[in-house]
């Protein structure tokens, strides 16, 4: 999930500065657009399915990805294992060469995998859309910076002896001559203090007002016209990381953001376990404690970062699952796991953040996103407001996959959501040397077809220390395509490579990295059959999901006209890898867009936009739960998806291609 | 202010069982009506005008009230004082004597003052009209038991596959479908257990809503039917004195009361001290802990009386002049004192009463009264309410008089009030040997007028400690129609009494007891000439106040239909002293009607009744305030009222009778 904090970091940055380039592989011609400035090189060669050698992850350590830069500007490129005349002749380590500008790069023979193929054995589709800025910008319409709550400058007149009204009503009556608001409430901490405020600067005092349903209410009035202190605090309270970012309501801009483990992970990975330990006596506290702890911390980062100050926020917008919702708000979250599912609630109302044991200033209100049920929460509620999708006409499926796996179908009309219990496997959960998509993680493999070889990346270029979901779908895909892996799932004995073994146990299992180039002294890092069966389930469970829902409406998968990725793959996820699994059908990669952290994206725009917020609203009310627990469709359908990519090939017409030339 | 507690138990006890008893004086066929069963004799001739000597109080220990009981039944009689063969032929102690019937009592010459006078000097007028359990039913008009605050029992159906709705949306549909409740808000604490409140009795639940300005809101979820666990807590918070009565919402009963001094007493007696102790460092922190205490202590006691859980109170309601109220709730009350004397707020939204510190659930919301002004308090606004001034098509003088003067004038139709700061020399402040009317206070006094021999009565009977507010205006009263007073306030040295006397500074004091009678050995309890110039500007203020008010809307006070006294005094001020010393002008005593505790009748009716809390609102929104700071008019009538009874005797027309013989 970090990963995905990097990716919005990536956006922002970009809206700033970086220029894209342009690098050209040969031989073979091979174009990538849009490189962003600083990008590794062996990264850029990967993702774009360019295969150079790299058995240690692209940390300098195998000196096997040998390139020869033709021209453009560049940084790096030597390394212990590259000797000194080589470098001496133009070669460079393409796993420490920092792209600068646009490049023509020679892949030499020797880099390739094995002499018998050429650069690409096959031109992989493109990724997929990725955002950017400005995508970001377009992807919601019809919006403006105009948040539920507003600072109001007001300039009184002192009371004399003809005019001696109370200091509570003379502000009511400003409000109402100076900025037409009338029937205003007014929270009883800033009635406490109001004398002092209001005589603090001359009358002159600046009023934050929110807009409630049942009216206006001022939270905060402090001496001075300090209007532009408006600054607000959105969260995505994920299972497993907590993401934060400030934003300045003035002008729309992002200010900071910061990131961190979700707390209560020492009280449980998933939220069912968490469910269960805040049944036990002090648990419900704890684990409150815990998240708004981690809170804290990202919350205080952010404004270390920027000087600004808490009373000069003035509202808090966090967008979570049910029950992370429930958890954070110290709300009952004992039925979310007990047959049928009952929230305690999917609305709730905005809490003084300061009540919940959020460091902030005391007029500080949190929206907390609705949910729709007990696995359909607020992150979805917020990734399809976030993403357009409640705006578009087209039918969409948008797909959120964390530590569960959400799917929604629908458009502006009508939305269907259902939670697919996928597991953590595409986090790296349920995989021997499974890990979060973090730095030593491995995230991108690919495999020699005759050798059956393992090249591979980190995240960060570090020493690997296991892998992460991405590197796990492309490390399944590469084997299918490669004959090492059945369709069942079970590694074809066979095949007769030096990666494919079997264990002390009798299991088999696939080598990813040998343990002289891992960052621990564990063994290598492996690849075993229970893994695989995982990922078949985790993968299973969401295509069954998506067909389930299709169904409920009387669709099938060719109905969709766009996909919308969220969640922790972000850009990492290859399309084709996750349609050679089986997690997607093929598809066309124009069709996809990944919206990176969904959750965080609905949450800045309800943040900014008080029609934002209605929208989240009414996006909540309108869509329907389709539950799986009980669905003898979804059972069959899932049944039929424990299969690499599918028993039914119809929406696999390209792996059926593969798969077909293998046998 | 105690004394008054003492009232409203008569009152309700009244309500519940004791008959009145009529007793006859002779020589003179003098006719009591409605003695209170268990009436103390001596109390009972006294205060209805009839001559007993008496010097010690009432307890016993002078022996000077013997009397002669003809017919009827009581109990007691007998003491040291009295020969055993006195008692034997029928001689009773009248002090010592409880009235249980009917009685003939014969005053025998001994006991009364002097030979030369009849059993009474002059048939006094009645006390004006005290009010009765019937007559608090009928002062108030068309309210009926219907709170603002109501419980709903619910039976909701069990969610399951089909309906899995949340717990929250499931409760308000409940209300809706079973009351008609709609657009209901839900307290977060509440949402917090709604899972658990919900499915503890099989899906049977009580709701507590109250209904606000901005819609209906769900306070406290509870399993089961308990609809008729229905309590509230009213409140009056004075600035001496804190009363507390704990209401059943269901029938309409008083289930228990209580008092206790205010503990922010050891601040300063007055509300300008509290504020300015307000204004240091944690003061106001202090004294809302002060007060806090006091309400737990009076609250505790009444829970424990009735043995009523504090979670079966379905909200308080708290009644205070507008410091007070300020203070209880924390709120900055530095102006207040300021010109031009300006309140952070008269209306302040209900607050969470746990928030304030007060020991009760957490769902009990505290509604304080809306004030009028600085010095015009929710305990006014409260007392007009409950005592129906604001109903009435009678041009009503209301007074209250406590720590401070206030004065209203009006009808149901307009209302002018002010606040005459008279002091608390009727609370026995500023006056030598003044003391509260509690327990040892001379609150009733004849002076004999040939001798100017005192005969006093003490609160309960007990030796006398000091004089109360009551006690020092019959002292002064008396004094002034025998002729040892002279109208300027000054003693008469001329009057030959053996209880006027010059001290040892050379000041002139006429003694109420002798130390021999008091409970302490620090000398004689006497009333000097200070004390008496401090009782004439405290009267002579309310006076003003009260012409100044009439004179605002152009009246003047014959205008005055009908008077209603609040406030410490009670049935215990006699209105013919008080028109003699000049706090008020002759009236026919049938105009007058003691209310008591206005402030907690208020309270007590805007609890019962939501309509009255509306009709509360009402009265401050067009309750006229009339500043007396800075009012020339004011200040005229405050200077021509500072004589006995006034400068002016055009509404003294007994007094001037009386005065005139003397000369």
């Amino acid at each position: 999930m970090l990963l995905n904090a990097a990716r919005l970091s990536d956006i922002i940055t970009a809206m700033n500065e970086s220029p894209a380039h342009t690098i050209t592989f040969q031989p073979g011609d091979i174009v990538c657009e849009g490189v962003p400035h600083g990008a590794n090189l062996l990264r850029v060669a990967l993702l774009e399915g360019v295969h150079i050698n790299a058995s240690c992850g692209g940390t300098g350590g195998c000196g096997k990805c040998r390139v020869l830069i033709d021209s453009g500007e560049y940084e790096g490129g030597s390394g212990a294992k590259l000797p000194y005349e080589d470098f001496d002749s133009g070669v460079r380590l393409a796993c420490r060469v920092k792209v600068l500008g646009d490049l023509v790069v020679t892949v030499p023979e020797e880099s390739r995998m094995g002499d018998a193929v050429a650069l690409t054995h096959e031109r992989r589709p493109g990724p997929g859309r990725v955002l950017t800025a400005s995508d970001l910008e377009h992807l919601v319409k019809g919006w403006s910076v105009d948040p539920v709550v507003k600072k109001y400058a007001l300039s009184l007149e002192a009371p004399d002896a003809a005019n001696n009204i109370n200091d509570l009503d003379r502000l009511k009556l400003g409000l109402k001559a100076e900025h037409g608001i009338e029937d205003v409430s007014v929270d009883f901490e800033v009635i406490r203090e109001l004398p002092s405020a209001m005589r603090g600067q001359d009358w002159n005092v600046t009023a934050t007002v929110v807009e409630r349903s049942r009216g206006p209410k001022v939270i905060q009035v402090v001496p001075g016209d300090r209007i532009s202190d408006d600054y607000s605090i959105v969260l995505d309270i994920g299972t497993t990381s907590v993401y934060v970012q400030l934003l300045d309501l003035g002008s729309g801009e992002t200010m900071a953001q910061a990131s961190d483990y979700n707390g209560q992970i020492s009280y449980g990975d998933d939220v069912i376990t968490r469910i269960v330990h805040a049944r036990k006596g002090e648990g419900r506290k704890q684990l409150q404690e815990a998240v708004v702890s981690t809170i804290n911390g990202v919350v205080g980062k952010v404004l270390e970062k920027t000087g600004v100050d808490s009373c000069q926020v003035s509202h808090m917008v966090a967008a979570g699952n049910t029950t992370m919702t429930h958890l954070l708000t110290g709300v009952d979250s004992a039925n979310i796991r007990i047959e049928p599912y009952v929230p305690a609630a999917t609305f709730l109302p905005p809490v003084r953040a300061g009540k919940l044991g959020i460091d902030v200033c005391d007029h500080v209100h949190l929206y907390t996103f609705p949910c729709v049920s007990s696995y359909v929460g607020g992150d979805i509620v917020s990734g399809i407001v976030g993403s357009g999708v409640f705006q578009t006409d087209k039918v969409t499926l948008y797909v959120d996959i964390g530590t569960n796996g959400e799917a929604v179908v629908g458009n502006r009309e009508w939305l269907v959501a259902t939670s697919c219990s996928a597991g953590p496997a595409f986090e790296g959960g349920g995989i021997k040397h499974g890990m979060r998509a973090t730095r030593g993680a491995i995230e991108a493999v690919q495999v020699e077809p005759v050798t059956g070889e393992p090249h591979i990346l980190t995240i960060g270029g570090r020493k690997p220390l296991g892998v992460c979901g991405s590197g796990i779908i492309d490390a399944v895909a590469e084997l299918l395509e490669a004959g090492i892996l059945e369709q069942n799932g079970k590694f074809n004995r066979e095949a007769g490579s030096d990666w494919l073994r079997q264990n002390e146990d009798g299991q088999w299992e696939y080598v990813l990295v040998r343990e002289e180039y891992t960052a621990s002294e564990r063994g290598d890092i492996v690849i075993t059959e229970p893994d695989i069966d995982n990922l078949m389930r985790a993968k299973g469970a969401i295509f069954a999901g998506i067909t389930t829902l299709l169904n409920s409406v009387g669709l099938e998968l060719d109905a969709v006209e766009q996909v919308y990725i969220a969640g922790g793959f972000g850009k990492y996820l290859q399309i084709d890898r996750a349609a050679a699994i089986g997690l997607f059908p093929e598809m066309e990669p124009e069709m996809f867009t990944f919206v990176g952290n969904g959750s965080l994206l609905g949450a800045r725009l309800v943040s900014f936009s008080k029609d934002m917020l209605a929208a989240a609203e009414r996006v909540a009310l309108t869509m329907t739960n389709i539950e799986l627990s009980d669905n003898q469709f979804f059972m069959d359908e899932y049944m039929a998806a424990l299969f690499f990519p599918h028993t039914d090939m119809k929406w696999f017409p390209r792996m059926a291609g593969i798969l077909g030339k293998l046998k």
